[in-house]
């Protein structure tokens, strides 16, 4: 399937159904709309699947990986080395999603769309799934010219489109959106500052743990690198390939997914979120399948959210990406599911509605 | 065993242990305390049980049943007897807190501590667990005197730390708190103005659904409440069988049951948070033991919080009570508990630190 025909066939989700989601919610004994949020939440689901009997039984995460030329300026506390050993990691089992992905039951899908390095794919057997679709090695750095060609930004999305689909096709119902790249944080701040309109300053935060020093230097990268490519603003294929990575053309891709399937996606954090805001620059209608895990402590990720019209299910404090915010509230939307599903009627309870 | 014995022999948490696990924390392969309150919530846990081997695999909620003489003043929305309906709800495994608790795993416990009517009690071979400990049949209004008399006012507390006690001892690791009693945000809130020092104004809300003359009713009815009955607000017993529940002191039982037996306990809404108000003016390290499911819409949860020094895990808009949104929480901790336990270390998973 061709990118720009996904584009055009993105619907808005049906108001009806959440219209008849909203009534089933007023029957239930307890006080109107008394679980606040997790009706919202239920109801946008019933929208998104044209149906009142929804689920989320079968949930993955897709961890897109992706390497940056910008990891070079010194923009990150860690080394680049780290992306492929946290990818390792993702693959033995060891890494913060997958502890929150086993406890609410989520499969963990890895997929290198651009690290360094060469990582073995595990057996067969294995519980871990990992898709080798390298787009480059690593992006250029952005402070010298584009971080990638239009083509490969194109490819980048595709690739998570293709993942995405191949999830939803085998059956999973719920899909959460996860990150790895040392540097990261550096294009997705450029992101925000192009797509939200808000200022370097307000959009760019310490990652994985800069110090003042590194902040401003940080900031001083974002600035030459929108000075010298000159992304066009209404153009998120121009925005990612000139300030973007692999893993978050590949997020943008996954989201794109989940419109074109009709399927809820959870969006994690900063970098997840950077995607999101591709997505919406192709095709604005994408934000109504998007749920926004959480908010992040990276100061710019409220800033994007806002601009996407989304309200965090949780605030923890989280800043670790790799999916695991957006995975924790899975949990709380399938609360949401079993109270809409599972809780009785007024009438089929007997309880006097006042 | 004797409240008073109970009370001097609760102890503060041991920072010892919680020093301990943040070491651990430290360790693992993440951005320094890279998932925020999913680690305080961990360490904390570790300083309960005194051990960094944690687990909450075994999970309760006791739900506290009560009705309340003022329901009878026009201080609810909904009629007195959709408390007995509610709890045979509950035991038909209907309601909220019932399609939540089966999401998270935990058993729903109820108790009779004071209803009107006579419940049947289920079958041995039911899945629900129901105790009748009536300490009366409802409250008296506390507009023509006291709730209750101090002895009924013991015996409920009793109630709520015999039942919490006996769960502990069976092996649950983790208790949430619940009540059910049309009216109980009207005592709640009169018990949150004697302990916060909040007014009136700011503690009173529309419970399930008062409008706005309804609310000036019932703040006119805690007023005359404090008035005629003067509960002296340095003495939580005193505060408790002036303007209390049947429900609200068997609450506070189950936090001096978890303080007592060095286990966490996990406070719902408003109506429960009157119960750890109580339980904190009888002992004060019981804060110690204590997580904040939620804070609630009811306007006033969110002093009552502030003055226990709890930072609440969910905000999602919920005002239903039952326990339903300390359960809920329950997943968060649960998740917090993975991560500490189940993440490798920098130096297990091979990854740079920095």
């Amino acid at each position: 399937m061709k990118l720009d025909d996904i584009l055009v066939g993105i619907q808005r989700v049906d108001a009806d159904w959440m219209e008849r989601a909203a009534a089933r919610t007023a029957s239930l004994a307890m006080p109107p709309r008394a679980l606040g949020r997790l009706h919202e939440l239920a109801e946008r689901l019933c929208g998104i699947r044209q149906t009142l009997d929804i689920n989320i039984d079968s949930k993955a995460v897709l961890v897109m990986a992706g390497d940056h030329g910008v990891a070079g300026e010194g923009t990150s506390a860690f080394p680049q080395e780290v992306t492929g050993a946290m990818v390792m990691n993702f693959l033995a089992g060891g890494a913060g999603i997958n502890a929150i992905s086993r406890h609410v039951g989520a499969k963990v899908v890895v997929v290198d769309v651009g690290i360094i390095p060469d990582i073995p794919v595990p057996d067969a057997g294995s519980d871990h799934r990992f898709y080798v679709e390298k787009v480059g090695r690593g992006t250029a750095s952005f402070t010298k010219g584009p971080a990638m060609s239009v083509e490969d930004a194109r490819k980048s999305v595709m690739v998570g489109f293709k993942r995405a689909s191949a999830l939803f096709e085998e059956g999973v119902a719920i899909l959460g959106t996860g990150d790895m790249g040392i540097g990261n944080t550096t294009p997705s701040a450029a992101i925000g500052v192009l797509l939200t309109g808000k200022s370097i300053d307000e959009m760019t935060g310490p990652g994985t743990g800069l110090d003042d020093a590194g902040i401003a230097r940080k900031k001083e990268i974002i600035r030459q690198g929108l000075e010298i490519n000159r992304p066009n603003p209404g153009d998120g294929m121009d925005v990612l390939s000139k300030v973007g990575g692999f893993e978050i053309g590949a997020i943008a891709g996954v989201i794109l997914a989940a419109a074109h399937h009709q399927r809820p996606v959870m969006v994690d954090g900063f970098i997840s979120t950077a995607g999101a805001l591709i997505a919406q620059s192709l095709s604005p209608a994408v934000v109504d399948y998007m749920f926004a895990g959480h908010c992040s402590e990276e100061p710019g990720h409220g800033h994007m959210l806002s601009h996407l019209g989304l309200d965090p299910i949780l605030n923890l404090g989280l800043r670790l990406g790799e999916g695991t915010g957006g995975v924790l509230a899975m949990d709380v939307m399938e609360a949401a599911v079993k109270v809409f599903t599972e809780v009785l009627t007024f009438d089929e309870a007997g309880v006097p509605d006042k």
